[in-house]
């Protein structure tokens, strides 16, 4: 079983190394790849071919892990190519992920995405696709019969298989984004206001009486980023309003959703122009 | 040193339970009492005089801990009768604060709160104002006296001393009110959303990978408390809003503040036609 990479950036890299760890194949190609992405490449054991036209065709499992931007005409142009399984973890609205089901049909398509941080110790994947849990019993089964006991390696991979819809996998990701760029908005806001008044520290700390153990320093990495990254948190959240203006058309259902994109909108300008 | 506390709810009742264990003498009274709050206080050894004003004048530290909407009155009516010290563990804005440090000056005055869960186990204690210090020392001072080793308890106070401005308390509790309450809001529109696309359960467990270990039980908590609360939420917010809009008047700076509000609003109403 073949698992080919279009593209080849952390996740890409994270996931290839846990799937060579457990012996698979991986296909990937240097085609128009920038010096660091090729010296990312060769520090991998990969099958290099010389286009990613041949990756597509060679796969068993194609995976799509580039930007949201392009997601849609990578699988227009690979997707169709492939005789395998097409497995798409861009960050996409359902809108887009339906529209490569379009394309691909839900036969081949399998809605994929990674929750939480991407790194090789513990990875948590969510799937959905009415083709995903034959894939999963695939992989499981070539597997045991290289003998290997996935329990016995010094990394964890959970897989959950959220349902057999299309969809679903990126609108729990619609949902999540909301929480949690919500919860960042509310942080950026509280802070600035303690800022002012000269209570920061003190506001942490009672914050942290009742939160998480952990609150402050995830906290305040989900502050430095917001900032940093408030033009795409911004756009993100663009996505997402338009996405739950489809779950529910009344106005006061995306109250704090709507204040969450205006408030990244007011950052995003207020960097501007610093 | 005799604490008094007018009025006996359950702050009174806890932090009268914890004094008794140092061995402080406790004066309230059951002057106008409800049935249950006169076996709230018959449950404990306290020493009952026949009145409030009794209470006020035989106090070395007298506390208030009732209604936000009395705490002025209380104010005035005792603050001003005693002798010691008086400490308001109200949920009052700055600005009541404030009109109660006119009154009472702060050489009487404490800011006081009670920061997470009011129970026997373990209490944090905030202060803020220009004799917290002293009174502080010469109730470690009288413990110590005694000969109680206050570390060998089977409960935990933490008092913290925020600064010696009256206010600085107040302050923080509308500012953690504000993060708070907004979490809770976020909370409540994601998870209705969530329902209307039958996905609750799986955002429950993406949410719980990257949040706090206990996020599930804790945020049902709060998803709970805040649409059977949502009047008083809702009017909570309106001091808090009043509060930030002296902070900073830029109306950016305080988007998920007056969208917290707007969402209590909304969550009020519907409550009230259903």
């Amino acid at each position: 079983m073949k698992f080919g990479f279009i593209g080849f950036g952390e996740v890409s890299y994270t996931l290839s190394k846990l799937l060579l760890a457990l012996d698979f194949e991986i296909l990937s190609s240097i085609e128009g790849r920038s010096q660091k992405t090729i010296d990312l490449i060769n520090s991998l054991d990969l099958t290099l071919l010389d286009s990613f036209k041949d990756v597509a065709k060679e796969s068993d499992v194609l995976i799509s892990a580039n930007s949201p931007d392009i997601a849609l005409d990578i699988a227009k142009n690979y997707g169709n190519l492939t005789n395998g399984f097409f497995l798409d973890f861009n960050n996409i609205s359902p809108k887009t992920v339906f529209e490569i089901e379009d394309i691909l049909s839900d036969d081949k398509f399998i809605d994929s995405a990674i929750i939480g941080r991407v790194n090789s110790d513990e990875l948590n994947i969510y799937l959905s696709g009415s083709k995903a849990q034959f894939l999963l019993d695939k992989i499981k089964k070539e597997i045991g019969s290289k003998g290997i006991d996935i329990n016995k390696m010094d990394f964890k991979i959970n897989v959950k298989l959220i349902s057999d819809k299309i969809g679903d996998v990126s609108k729990l990701k619609m949902l999540r984004s909301s929480y949690t760029k919500g919860v960042s908005a509310l942080l950026v806001e509280s802070f600035e206001l303690a800022e002012k008044l000269d209570l920061e520290e003190e506001l942490w700390e009672i914050l942290s009486l009742t939160e998480n153990r952990d609150f402050e320093r995830s906290s305040k990495s989900r502050i430095d980023s917001s900032k940093k990254a408030s033009k795409r948190r911004y756009e993100e959240l663009v996505e997402v309003l338009y996405f739950l203006d489809n779950v529910d058309n009344v106005d006061e259902s995306k109250i704090m959703a709507r204040a969450t994109k205006d408030k990244f909108e007011y950052l995003k300008n207020r960097e501007n122009k610093e």
